[in-house]
């Protein structure tokens, strides 16, 4: 587990040379969390949704679609089928949790970029799975192959965003079942950062699998993770083909996925915290119990998803207090269970990037960031409920989520921390701006905002009177234009190329599913 | 103090009834946490931060600045003066605060809407103190009177606010030395909600006190506290005449003040988290000292107030992680102290009501809702750094703080709240909307934004594309066009206005302070 990536033949060497040059740039792969977790709960409220979670799973159990295999998978560990519902012993599903990684490394393809799922760190990703982008002077219209190219390319660039993502918007100009080989490999030619994989069916996360393994050669990908794929439950309490076919494929292959129930409280799971936290659970629950009982020892995080409704037009509602709760609970039961876990994010209802995007955004952004989250899907970009990647918004979103480091490394109290030279020195009425103190930390005392306005009005004016989705636009225009692909073996390039035109002409485009 | 406000002269007997029927709309005067605060720090920590607040009370001690009786007051608890600075020896000023209450009633003229100031509690105040005002059309301009009369109309018709607030702007058009007489009164004719005094001088805390006692009845304002008010520490390390003889005035009258270190931090404190605390203490405990050293027992606040600074400009920044973290600290040290904490709000340095607005607001009032804040001044309208009371800001902040009870009253853990009836009933793949369960809380469910647009982006666009700054300003005029005065005794109110008329004759307009 402790070898280096790289390809083993061709190019390999001088490859790995270049990898390395360039990665002298990484400054902070990913986050470590110094403050503690907030805990919303104490012992006797969170088992009493463990116990329900248990209570669901015994009687109603999970459905099955169309996928006969994983019921044979969930009967052979010990599970009662009747049909295609699977319904488990209490403990069951906990028990075999117990084999799954609290913590695992997803190796990028810059061995310096790879990152540390699990606690205490945080890795934040961009978001996921948008049919739509928009920006300022395009306005809002379907999304291309080259919108995810953009995409991969900003979000290389940004230093607040450790992962590369999946899904960074749906390449509708692409047939649907081939778009993923696009996707992958604009990840691997764009960024040198780890990636998620495809899982809209079985064939294609074996696809991103086989792409992995020219990338990465045949004997690392054996041994190592180096794709995280997300597979989402079909609440209430079911799963399909789709997703526990790619997810099994993952596990048979040492590759991480993440189990998450995505619910809409109200429609998909009951309207209330403690309801959907346990539905929530029961769903991960016998998700990740799939994975190890494919592999033990797969690694796996537990996703939570959930998003409230409005009372007078049934639509999903973000950054509300309820859905923040049950992110602080699933944290928790989390870590209870000894699993990664991955929410939150910068979520919104609105279509453009104004002031209840961000209002809303925050909202979801700090209870992800004061809960002790793991992988954070969705922390840039995000509009529209999920169907728009926005540019402006994902410039605006990766500066805001700038802040996570300094505040997932809490109170400094060394003794320059505590201050007390200073303190003890400048008189009262005084200024510190010239203590030596002062001198000595200014550079990183503070976290500065990169699209902020703060100065005065008066200059703010002279300069344009410009809002800050007018600074984020002229920001990925101008991130577009400096954009430098990251080293790429020659070899391992054209490899990966020549096997994706191969697959891609060996079945008929499809645009069905 | 179990007694209830009102005149008792004149048309007492029939205001108060007026006042009740009025008062039936009330639904929630204040809030209540259910939730644990956050305690980013542990005891070691905390206990580190209180001894460094000693010692700099010790070795440095406040400067009192041009007020002689204060240095006499502090000299006979025990303190050592030299000059003007004041020295306490260690553990005299935590001593002295062991007098206040931990928590009090701050009385309403509208008993319904009187409030409780400490834990487990949480107050929420709109903006103070800004010297111009902005809307959508007006843009950026001078407050006036008539700005302040707007802004305590719409105080009085956001049930998200508990508190009238105080100087919600400057009104630049009325005489430095006589504005205090308008706001008072304008908070009390526009509004039944508690309200703050005026601090810029001992004299108009004592016109404050006077105007009060008009109000409420000699007797019940000696019993009772009905003021709050608000007396900045000169940071680093100094008080002055007008905030701490302004402090001594509402003290002797039993009347509450908010003691608060106003810190941008790097210039007048430490550019440290820890450091910033530990001054920030310091200098609260020498002011609450103070208050109970005239009057044992009298209402105070413990307040906090940083801002970082940018290292390009200099300029004030906020809603950046090291303030949140400050706030977290402060909390828990006030906590330790026994005395209600205030702090926090929707700060921003964007000169419009734009995404850094929001962003930075939200990332603000996050830290406040989890820090267990007691008294949130700022909730309201803040932009530009405080220069600015933004009307279309007013609103979308108290649309924001309006999910505060929500996030309060953290995981309903009951039956209901658990929801397993519906959990063990709804079957995989069914939806949640129809059953009894949801119909039976969907109304109460989710807090529901009154500003967000949560539909779709074709109803959106066929409603004019509309930004949330738009939807903010439609909402504040309809609000202002919708306004009626709370129920007040004619005999008070004509009390009240002539004897603002005298006082207000009794001597020669002045704007130098």
């Amino acid at each position: 587990m402790t070898e280096r990536p790289g390809r083993r033949r061709g190019g390999g060497r001088e490859g790995r040379r270049a990898v390395r040059s360039a990665a002298a740039a990484v400054t902070s792969p990913y986050l470590t969390r110094d403050i503690p977790p907030y805990e919303i709960l104490g012992e006797e409220g969170l088992a009493i949704i463990e116990r329900n979670a248990d209570i669901i799973l015994e009687e109603v159990g999970v459905e099955i679609v169309e996928f006969g295999e994983a019921l044979e998978i969930y009967e052979s560990a010990g599970a009662t089928v009747e049909g295609t519902r699977v319904r488990f012993p209490k403990g069951m599903c906990r028990d075999l949790t117990a084999s799954a990684p609290s913590r695992f490394t997803q190796h990028a393809r810059n061995p310096e970029r790879s990152v540390e799922i699990g606690d205490p760190h945080m890795v934040l990703a961009p978001a996921y799975g948008s049919p739509f982008v928009r920006d300022l002077e395009g306005g809002r219209r379907y999304a291309t192959i080259e919108d995810f190219r953009n995409f991969a390319k900003l979000t290389y660039q940004s230093p607040q965003l450790h992962h590369a993502g999946g899904t960074l918007c749906e390449p509708v100009d692409l047939p649907v079942n081939k778009r993923h080989f696009d996707m992958v490999y604009s990840h691997v030619k764009y960024s040198d950062k780890p990636f998620m994989g495809s899982v809209t069916a079985p064939e294609r996360a074996q696809d991103t699998v086989d792409m992995a393994r020219i990338v990465f050669g045949e004997e690392f990908l054996d041994e190592n993770t180096v794709i995280v794929s997300l597979c989402n439950a079909n609440s209430p309490l079911s799963w399909d083909r789709a997703m526990l076919g790619s997810a099994k494929v993952y596990a048979e292959n040492n590759q991480a996925t993440i189990l998450t129930p995505f619910i809409l409280a109200g429609a998909m799971a009951p309207v209330t915290v403690a309801g959907t936290a346990a539905q929530t659970l029961a769903e991960a629950l016998a998700g990740i119990a799939f994975t190890q009982i494919v592999r033990p020892g797969a690694p796996v995080v537990l996703g939570s998803f959930a998003s409230s409704m409005s009372m007078q037009s049934g639509a999903p509602t973000f950054g509300t207090p309820e859905p923040a709760l049950v992110l602080w609970v699933m944290a928790a039961l989390a870590r209870r269970l000894g699993v990664p876990f991955r929410s939150g994010g910068n979520l919104t209802a609105s279509k453009v990037p104004d002031a209840q995007a961000a209002y809303e955004s925050a909202a979801t952004f700090f209870p992800t960031l004061t809960a002790g989250v793991n992988f954070v899907l969705h922390t840039a970009g995000w509009l529209e409920g999920g169907l728009v990647m926005g540019y402006e918004k994902f410039v605006l979103d990766t500066d805001m989520a700038g802040m996570a480091g300094a505040l997932l490394a809490g109170v400094d109290l060394s003794d320059n921390g505590q201050a007390m030279d200073p303190l003890l020195t400048t008189g009262p009425g005084q200024h510190y701006l010239g203590t030596e103190h002062t001198l000595a930390n200014f550079e990183s005392a503070f976290w500065t905002s990169q699209t902020a306005d703060s100065n005065s009005f008066e200059q703010w004016e002279s300069e344009g009177s410009k809002a800050a989705v007018d600074r984020a636009h002229e920001r990925w225009r101008q991130m577009l234009s400096e954009y430098e692909a990251p080293p790429f073996d020659d070899a391992v390039e054209h490899e990966l190329a020549s096997w994706i035109e191969q697959r891609k002409g060996s079945f008929p485009d499809s645009d069905v599913s």
